[in-house]
């Protein structure tokens, strides 16, 4: 292993920290709130620890095993460091509770341990909001963007970091790649927060939620979430920036460059919308009521599905109060997620649409023993090796789904509050069922609880390997074997 | 498609049904029950039946097509003409229970819609646990048994029916091999009945009983279960019977030959005992209360984990009152299930060991991209072709799983009945948790749900391909595409 590059890239990672610390410092001094002294102790460690990262190691050949280790790495690190604020600012019970507060902000998840949100101060508001903003994209990618560095060696840390089955480059070099999915997600942020000021929401407020829903996180300032504001405007607006936000941004380079026909025929992103379609019409079908009306239930149901599908889990009413058939459509939605090479979680409907066409191959093979059928995706064959490696994602994220609701039954919970608390952290969603509902919080959790649900979190934004890999004895040996 | 063939199998599959009658009218001449007419008009009607296959068609080819068709139909049909004496019995509220009732006793499931069971006639009672005994073993292995019938085709039929991802050959010719599973499984039977004999339970209890937990059933003829004999005896002979029908009957075949030592060493025997284990200490420490004593906590542990993960379906407890974390392990049995080509459901173990193996080759393909890994089982190497074909079936039985929970749920029970029910009929278990939990029984379903779980319990004894194909547009298609 390679450890002086190992040593600085995470250096490099951790200045860049310190850097993105900087606008919460900016809005803490706009707003004159004191408290804003709480960042300068982690901004003056992290700048310390970048001081590793000054020179280059002669040697910086990296190779998969570097790559996992180095994003895992990086992501553990920067949740310790962005939990001091958090912790110094006095608001949280616990210094386990700031650790949980930002793995859930940098995964884009959105659960949160606070029953009450208001009363904090701006600068610590903008900075889980901003930590939303940060993980969506990728801390890597953003480093990328910024850093020069050879072709196929930041491949090994794109891959680990980017979500879905297949990563590909975009144009030729890996850092052009990462700038115009920089600039594609900043352009879209700010014309989100242009039309939610526009539509009457304060603009400290419009800032936050978008970065909640531009990273699809879900972080609110306000402890009724978007609820509070109770416009139609401001729920329709975000309904459908929530859902740009799940498609996958390539398609968006394609349309920049002039090849619209291409990303509007592709196939994840027909599936992606016929999900979309079906969850709404369902669940406004199941929870209609004369005193609602029409319009409203189709205001909420697609406001919700849109939340979900995407993982990003704000809620404009309580959905743990819904039928329990609409409840289970969201809880499908919530497995399912967004598209691959969003900023949304879950196993993504790419995955979905190639184990529906494995499915599929399975059963005409077993009709047909003789027959030669390959699966087919974008007009693309699946090899053989990307089959197996996407059905084998699924069994194990089963496995991490499997584990960690038995062992958070531990903590005797329900099974609904515990299956989907599980699921929610590791889809990235925020919220579940049951007592971690939209109106509710993960705070009575132990901290035990908490750790694990971290983890989860963590290893749903991550897609599994890298913190898999940050505890498998594979990782360490010497040898292939 | 062979029409003449498939027609030619099914009425001798429904003559064989009408010889299953008989020993349960010998039932009731013996304890005089008029009721025992109820019999004579399937029986009539099946022997009817029976007479289409009389002459065998010249063309006797059937294909992969035809063996998953004729095991589907042959399921279904056997159902509906079983459940007829139910319905004449006049014990049942309607037939939709009866078809329920009898699909849970074929299927080995052992799901009830019964709340009291010891009002029934004697020659119902003895129908409803015989059903499991021909269930579990398989209506075509017996079928094959009997039936002489070239090799190759009756592979197909052999595949469809017998649990597990590898469907071998015990001997050359697929009719012997038949034959020595069911010399197996009756000699095994008796031994049973004579061991719970002599416990001190009457003989028709024993039998009864030794049906269920031969077919890994569950059906029992007393309300309280088990739990009415309240002996230790009983519990721990039916423990370590239930243990003995969830093993791999291939071993049984090898141990007859001498060839023990290629038994003890198999793989999926030494993980299963190692799942087995781990979960009666677990169970054992997180029921344990002074006011019961270890040893009894122990025997009721051991009971439930063994009637659970070879999904029987008996308990001696009602498992829905411990703790969350004993009631999440249980879950996770009803998951696993038993050993592949025993007479129990679920995913089996040799495909739980595949899947592991898998994730492990796919974290280390991911760690060295270049190294060659091949993933062995019982040390010989799984091919791309089975690897894929195992990982597949997972994905399809988890959606087998969601499309039960999300139609289920339209009935507004709770998330933990829903989904246990579902995993209960889906892995052939019977009880679940919440209110079919093992006081509990599914007679408050609507009839749709009640037809949804019986096709659930098809899908899961079939192992899916044979009850997806009977509604899968492919099957009818004339040519391959």
């Amino acid at each position: 292993m390679n450890r002086r590059m190992v040593v600085f890239l995470l250096s490099r990672i951790l200045f860049f920290e310190a850097l993105l610390m900087l606008p919460s410092v900016v809005v803490g001094l706009i707003y004159r709130e004191a408290i804003t002294w709480c960042f300068l102790p982690p901004i003056g460690v992290l700048l310390l620890l970048g001081l590793f990262g000054l020179k280059k190691p002669k040697n910086t050949a990296i190779y998969a095993r570097e790559g996992f280790l180095v994003v895992a790495a990086a992501w553990i690190l920067m949740s310790l460091f962005g939990a001091i604020p958090f912790w110094l600012s006095g608001g949280f019970d616990s210094f386990w509770d700031c650790i949980f507060e930002i793995v859930s902000g940098f995964t884009t998840t959105g659960a949160s341990i606070l029953g009450s949100v208001e009363q904090l101060p701006r600068c610590i508001l903008f900075w889980r909001s901003f930590s939303h903003w940060i993980g969506g994209m990728g801390v890597l990618v953003f480093v990328l963007a910024v850093m020069p560095m050879s072709g196929e060696r930041s491949m090994h840390l794109m891959r680990a970091e980017v979500p879905g089955p297949v990563v590909g480059k975009l144009v030729p070099r890996m850092r052009d790649t990462a700038k115009i999915l920089y600039a594609v997600y900043t352009a879209m942020t700010a014309l989100l927060v242009i039309l939610l000021a526009a539509g009457g929401m304060p603009l400290f407020d419009s800032i936050c939620h978008a970065f909640g829903a531009a990273g699809t996180g879900g972080f609110s300032v306000k402890n009724a979430g978007i609820a509070f504001y109770n416009s139609a405007y401001i729920d329709i607006v975000l309904s459908v920036f929530m859902l740009l936000f799940g498609v996958n941004f390539s398609l968006y380079h394609l349309i920049l460059i002039g090849k619209w026909k291409n990303a509007v025929r592709s196939e994840e992103l027909h599936v992606y919308f016929g999900i979309v379609l079906t969850a709404i019409i369902l669940i406004t079908a199941n929870t209609f009521s004369r005193a609602q009306g029409f319009g409203l239930t189709l205001r909420h149901a697609f406001f919700q599905v849109s939340s979900i599908i995407t993982t990003t889990g704000y809620a404009t009413v309580d959905f743990n109060a819904w039928p329990m058939f609409s409840k289970m459509i969201l809880l499908l939605l919530m497995f399912i997620g967004a598209c691959a090479g969003s900023t949304g979680g879950g196993i993504k409907v790419s995955r979905l649409v190639i184990f529906s066409k494995a499915s599929r191959q399975e059963v005409r093979k077993l009709l047909h023993p003789r027959t030669v059928s390959v699966v087919r995706m974008e007009g693309k064959p699946i090899g053989p090796d990307l089959l197996r490696s996407t059905l084998t994602f699924f069994v194990m994220y089963i496995g991490c789904l499997a584990i960690g609701v038995i062992l958070l039954s531990l903590g005797e919970s329900s099974f609904d509050t515990n299956f989907s608390a599980v699921l929610a952290c590791l889809s990235n969603i925020g919220p579940g069922i049951g007592l971690v509902g939209p109106t509710g919080n993960y705070a009575f959790f132990s901290n035990g609880a908490k750790i694990l649900l971290s983890l989860e979190m963590l290893a749903g934004r991550l897609e599994l390997f890298p913190i898999i890999m940050l505890f498998s004895p594979l990782t360490y040996r010497r040898k292939a074997n």
